[in-house]
């Protein structure tokens, strides 16, 4: 396969020679297309790495249902987890359906690499784990799945999950998760010393969601970076949401920010709508990687969301406020590159070598297509369309 | 023409009888599908009123152009100022073909009544009021266009302004507007005493561009309300973006509200992202009438946005922390109704005797329809199908 007259990212035209599913060459498009009966001619468009979806809950989404109206009686993450329990006792389709409704809709809109947490707890067990290991299986070869052991109801409060996180592991999980150390489980080193230990045993990486804001937060942050450090996990530690980092003068914030960059603790957001949006571009700075995720789509916790990473794009760049091309090109970078750099996508990128998996858009600039979101025109995997238009290939 | 079995968003699923352009009859759906040759049947889809744009800029956008990057050099509203006059000195394509391109673009997503500011100012003249007004007459009896002059350089530090302000209403501009008495302009009682003489001179209501925060933001406010009764234009009054609102304890935006509702002064917000969102729950709950709108769309102020007033009420739910239908459907009446009653639409909602300006869309409710923004499968402008599945029809 030869895709024709694509531009890059760098705004250079190209060709790209596709073989064995991998990209064997990069030509200058203005050599003219070689005479071969496999062209593939985009006329134009911009070719773009595939969408990386660093924080997605492939088994709350309620996606393809009909209308479940949210039940939280309160607003904290306390209330949204008893109202998640209230959901999941009428629902009477199984996860395993909702989330490929989701991977479907996800991979036709140019994501095929995701980090899914999974809700463990010692009501739950190891169903949901379960669950999103068949949509593993049933989509293996079209889109990577990583998978985080997380213990939404906490670690402490909810007897014998650290044994079901370990399990967890055992059983496929590829990280152990962890949640408001403070806020939920009110002990800050026995979450972390849970988390941790299994890690080290298991030999995987951590991603923990931190909701706790303002000093508490931060605080939070330092034990998770010092335990990073403690463990030999730089580079396979994240945080996801950090809220406390927007909470705080950006001194302090900044502070931070060396601090968990020297811990190679990264940090994922998702451009919250109601609550503090980390200052990512600060903590890219002080040397902290930073990459984007959807979290909750159309679940119990949120009505909103729809796995589109370019849309995510836009909306971590509306909330923080870019409108200069480097910025739009900084929160792609988030829902790309540096999303593959943490979730360890291997042979990732457009480049010789790498593979094949390319998403295809009417836009004249990745700010561009960050900003106006166009339907994708293909995505492809390993050499092979996969989808057109937005719609999945049978 | 009948539209048979659409569901309303009360949930009630009705046969619309539309004769003479407006809504004849609401039949009940259990009596069956009347034998008419004019029946077109939406098969359970949900009926909606048109959407209402409370402020959008047709004259800023460069919608259909090249991307053209932003070059503003700092991050104020004096600086995106300066890199507009950038910007339109180097545009080839007259502002009413880009702004046409977006009237095309929002019908076919269901608007059908917008606000539209102009910038005015000592150097553009009326030249941007003519071009908007071409772009009135030429979508006239599809999109009602209301116009705001607006003096987007300021009037006083922009000599000669309010004698242009004044000449716009005579030329067919239909409310006075205004920015930020203090951050632009330096002087409160200067640039009120400007808007509101020719407000009462001319007999039109008043929008005011308000982005100043914080105490002095609501000072400007309470001015504004203390201007709008001496003048006698309660209901006539607006003040667009108030992020004064979202940055003061609740308590002084409480009292605030109880002034600005006495005053009859409604509250526009687009949800933005960058800055503080007024709290618009506590605004309605204190009788302030809040509604909504695009704002920029892809021009030198901002490269975001898409005038989808759908996915404005999500945009603006997303930021307000909403997520329950109740709250979904709040921000839906900021894009309908409560903007149709601000710009005084006529014969505006689903009702015997409206209008038959109806928008259908594949969702189970209004809330579903604001969280998902599906595709417009019909929009219908006084009986007449004139768009299609997000195209426009010819």
């Amino acid at each position: 396969m030869l895709i024709a007259n694509a531009v890059l990212a760098d705004g250079t035209q190209r060709h790209i020679d596709v073989t064995g599913g991998r990209i064997a060459a990069l030509l200058p498009a203005s050599a003219g297309v070689p005479a071969r009966d496999d062209v593939l001619d985009v006329a134009g468009a911009l070719l773009l790495p595939p969408l990386v979806d660093g924080h997605i809950h492939l088994d709350k989404t309620l996606l393809g249902l009909p209308w479940v109206p949210n039940q939280a009686t309160g607003n904290n993450v306390a209330d949204r987890i008893e109202a998640e329990r209230k959901v999941r006792a009428t629902r009477t389709v199984p996860e395993v359906e909702t989330g490929s409704n989701l991977v479907r809709q996800v991979v036709a809109g140019g994501t095929l690499h995701m980090r899914s947490h999974v809700d463990i707890d010692n009501q739950l067990g190891l169903r949901n784990l379960h669950e999103v290991l068949k949509i593993r299986d049933r989509f293996r070869g079209l889109v990577s799945i990583q998978i985080v052991a997380f213990p939404q109801s906490g670690i402490l409060r909810s007897p014998g999950t650290a044994d079901l996180l370990d399990a967890a592991i055992a059983e496929g999980a590829d990280l152990v998760g962890g949640l408001d150390p403070v806020g939920i489980d009110g002990d800050l080193d026995g979450h972390l010393e849970a988390i941790f230990a299994i890690a080290e045993r298991r030999g995987v990486g951590v991603d923990i969601h931190l909701h706790d804001g303002g000093e508490s937060g931060i605080a939070q942050l330092i034990a998770i970076a010092e335990r990073t450090t403690a463990s030999g996990l730089q580079g396979k530690s994240a945080v996801s949401h950090a809220f406390a980092l927007g909470s705080v003068p950006a001194d302090v914030a900044a502070r931070t920010a060396d601090v968990l960059a020297r811990a190679g603790v990264a940090i994922m957001s998702h451009g919250p709508g109601g609550a503090p949006i980390p200052p990512l571009a600060l903590l890219h700075q002080h040397g902290v990687v930073v990459f984007g995720g959807s979290d909750n789509i159309r679940d119990a916790w949120s009505p909103f969301g729809n796995g589109d990473m370019l849309e995510r794009a836009m909306m971590i760049g509306y909330r923080a406020n870019y409108r200069h091309d480097h910025e739009l090109e900084f929160a792609f970078d988030m829902v790309t590159g540096a999303a593959a750099r943490i979730l360890g996508i291997e042979g990732y990128g457009v480049a010789v070598g790498a593979a094949a998996d390319l998403v295809v858009v009417e836009a004249g600039s990745v700010a561009e297509a960050v900003a106006a979101r166009p339907r994708r025109k293909l995505v492809i995997k390993a050499g092979k369309i996969v989808a057109r238009d937005g719609v999945l290939a049978a």
